[in-house]
């Protein structure tokens, strides 16, 4: 059996661990004011090329998306949101629990295009009645998207300039943004993103670590007092070391980049394999989450000795499944799919 | 330079850690649903004595405090603790934060007196207004308290039959629970917790873990659909394994208990020391906490040798500091306390 | 100028003021617990045909829809409503500042066709991540709804029907529902809607009232502390009185129905005015609201002795406009806006 | 049969209900846009001497409170509250339903001595642990207090300064304001009231209107889209006149200081037959409210023909009683208490 389940199906990269276990006996205060979060959190400005940049680390995407986004907008204010965004689709409601409502607008293959926003919110103060409607006071998108796709840097240039137009924020969940660096299919670079967002935070979990995301306020603009908001969210570890040794242990010597980078590897072999052996994508991913379109019945041979994720049922007779690459695939489980399919 | 200043200035149990490694490669599917984390929840059933009981495991107590009691409240109802708990004291407002009020009632050496309970509840109820006032729909308790002090059997039999006659949980947090069952000054069991609460936590965070709080429903009582609950909180880890594989190891071959007598062994020997040396005692602490008075100056100079907690300022030429052992106090490290003092 | 605005541009029904005035001196108990409330509770209860439903009062449509909403949900639910619904478009996110997400689903005329709302709730269980998404806790659907559309006997029994089998509550806001029971064009009576819905309110506001909205638990279902939970979302007017005193005369020889049929027989006036002078119908509304699509010069000149609503620009020559009649829209006022037109 | 149960016995001031009607028939838009509204902010901006006051108006008092509170309170702060403020004890818990504690200190007689206020705003700031606690982010009062109690001049400008300095806001709960002014035992006035507060209301459903309360903001200093937070709370009235008309009413020739007038000297006689009848005063109110110590025995005979509120037990066979004046007292009712005393 091998499994290409998901980005999180195996523990830590190997390196990670090593430093757990060498740091393990050392006493340390709590809460994040360790000096591994401390490293951590320069490399993180190093690397994104802000010297002023905050650095927070929380555990994991939903607790980020929720606490981020309720601690930026204004009581009367929603999100915006593709329709397929992880916050309104997949986050138990996470958002609106906070008090705030996520506003949808139509997504291509998982993006918002930037005319799509525009439109949104010209259409948004152009209605006499926008007084009782949600205020949209944020912009959501993730980077690559639920679909594994990317924004080009024009299209980040020009959803951050609507932005700043609107003065709303430009928030970018990365809970898998090695993968989208490390595409062969992107010219968009860590530099960028710090540039065009006001908020954006680098996955760990699904990329390494045991757990792990470390937000960016890349311009000082953190929201006053960050730190209580966070242990009011219940997103406070005690033994913040467990994510500064993590975040400190992939930032350095480029770590995060190389197991993106091979992730990306094994996932341009995997398409190449699913290509030799006619599947049909579903789209076009450039990342490490590859969506192909099975016959149910292949399907359920293919279940039998490859573990992969459903995703959509597009017909009755066809299911869309994801297969997903991270730092433990090797290219021994690329063959074995081969041998297999 | 030695350290009193927490139970969470180590990492973790080196067992823990092995364990993590030995597991790291294992393929296992996401948000709690792999074998460690079933195992682990099988082995704390048996502990506690209670076939049916769900178990959940969350990362923090701030976290689970949150999740617990919003979720087992309805909306008209607020919680009952004692003024100095956690949750009203130190928790920045996260209960509040889910919509909920603490009500607060007056503590002895933090705990809550079956009599204050019973005095509260009636008078409630007494109140013509009442309708006009939130409804004490829980009550929380913690074992080890705040002061590090215990419940005694008796007690807990008396508050959970209050909490029977008014048809409301008690809850009981246990962030610190294992130094509470292996004190020396104890007659409660982790059966009778189980039995005579209708939720409660076994703390792995300042027991040895990384992180990580076991939540124990212990009659199959647990909210419906937890597990969207635990989601919305963004309280799910998506390697459920970093938490399934701590508890799994902590109940292994006793390896919690084991953790949690020599942190008391440890506090033991600190007491003697610290009275030994003709410190003050706070309040008599039975736990791994133990708390001293301290003239400002002689407390100066020991912080130059030694990390330990403010506490409060009881007047304004004293200090009360606490000291706390765990998993890694040596007796070295107390031995070179008594030197230094 | 004559003003079709709304169906809230004059105060109250002179017979309400009256009785304001009768009643003002006499000392009554505050909170809803006076006699006139609960005469109109009685009132209220006949004309439902529901002997032990429970009626509380309230001031208006958006407090109603949250209130009632968040009183019925589970933490981990959310609303099924049209997208056009006003609880989803026009009431500045009231429900999600409850913390529940308004779960979507397409309209046909401001209405949920059965089909739709039983194709989202099979595809939401079909899911094998639904554990992950919010649960659908209610349907909310209002009759008249946004468009003034009315639903069907037939439809309301297949909604309710198919709310039954899923176990979750159907809610019917009738902000404006004197004018659907009065419409010449519905099979449903009031206690049809009583019989199949789980909670609903009589519109007071839109129809005669200068505030008030009766909310109806037909059969002895409201949830457990209901005062608490008004009282809590600031609701609960202490001069309770002015609730009562204006829905027992609302409720006193029909004058609800009379209001409302007055209304109707204005609303087809208009509607054959309006026909009369060739404007072009945006839909065909059998209630008190009539939308029309005027060319933007027409609309221009128009304004400048007729006052009408914005609703929607469905191209960029034109704009769609409601003009609403009430208790106070008089003939004169339609031969008035024949002359004009 | 008198009542002194309340100040909100009885309906409205007549003058109200006249305006009422004699505006009834005029064509108005909604949502406190109408020309009375405008009319009522201008004077209350002339009474208040605030040229740039923002003036709302909501409906009731916790309504009031909880939207004010939360629409100015960070998520990380709570408001500090007398521990008898009528936000802590009888509002069912609709602060922390917004999410935010409410933080207690000691009352002397209902109120917050400014001591105690600078006292508690000290300790928070001097506490190592503040990170982990509620932030104070504005400071409640009422005026009159729970127990009919002021305020003198010296308090506020000493209760403003400490909030100036700690660069919180101080809000003034004024649901009984009129009642504060026109006391013979005051040396505060609406003008210092606007000049010391960042916010305050002037309280109408206990003053004399069917309901309704004016929030003002004197220094232009309301929050963004406060039209908007009305909305979302569920606070905006349709028929906006309703609030606007009546307020227009109680500040056209000072009709609302004559209504608080005519209540305190009613008061001033009630005391006078209280005092000639040897009831003991529980404290000493220079308002409308009236608090006695009465036997249960002679309260029970009394309770036959005396309307008025049970307070609170003091002891076994005690019981404090409140009786309360308003508009619609006379001195007969005073008269025949006498009698029947």
């Amino acid at each position: 059996m091998i499994s290409f389940e998901s980005d999180y199906i195996a523990g830590a990269h190997p390196r990670i661990l090593e430093r757990l276990m060498e740091t393990n006996l050392e006493p340390l205060s709590g809460y994040g004011s360790d000096r591994y979060c401390e490293s951590a959190r320069e490399k993180i400005r190093a690397a994104c090329g802000c010297a002023e940049a905050q650095v927070t680390f929380l555990s994991g995407g939903t607790q980020t998306n929720a606490l981020v986004i309720s601690a930026m907008l204004q009581h009367y204010q929603g999100v915006v949101a593709a329709e397929t965004g992880h916050i309104n689709a997949h986050e138990a409601g996470a958002i609106e629990n906070t008090g705030h409502k996520v506003l949808t607008v139509p997504h291509a293959q998982g993006k918002i295009a930037p005319d799509t926003l525009n439109g949104f919110l010209e259409r948004f103060y152009a209605d006499d009645n926008h007084d009782h409607m949600v205020f949209p006071g944020m912009v959501y998108i993730s980077h690559p998207t639920e679909y594994g796709t990317l924004y080009t840097l024009e299209d980040l240039e020009a959803l951050s300039s609507i932005c700043k137009r609107y003065h709303i924020p430009l928030f970018l969940d990365g809970a898998r943004l090695g993968y989208g660096l490390m595409s062969l299919h992107t010219d968009v670079t860590l530099q960028d993103i710090a540039r065009l967002c006001d908020v954006f935070y680098i996955g760990g979990t699904k990329v390494g670590a045991l757990c792990g995301e470390a937000v960016v306020f890349p311009r000082g603009n953190a929201p006053a007092h960050l730190l209580t908001t966070v242990k009011l969210h219940g997103a406070l570890l005690a033994k913040g070391r467990l994510l500064g040794v993590q975040f400190d242990t992939l930032f350095t010597d480029g770590l995060y980049f190389e197991i993106s980078r091979h992730a990306i590897e094994m996932a341009e072999q995997l398409k190449a394999v699913l290509r030799e052996k006619g599947c049909h994508f579903y789209l076009e991913s450039p990342t490490n989450q590859q969506f192909v379109v099975l016959e149910d019945r292949r399907l359920e041979e293919l279940k039998q000795q490859v573990a992969l994720s459903f995703w959509e049922k597009p017909d009755a007779d066809h299911t869309v499944v994801r297969l997903a690459t991270s730092w433990s695939t090797t290219p021994e489980d690329i063959q074995k799919l081969r041998e297999i399919l």
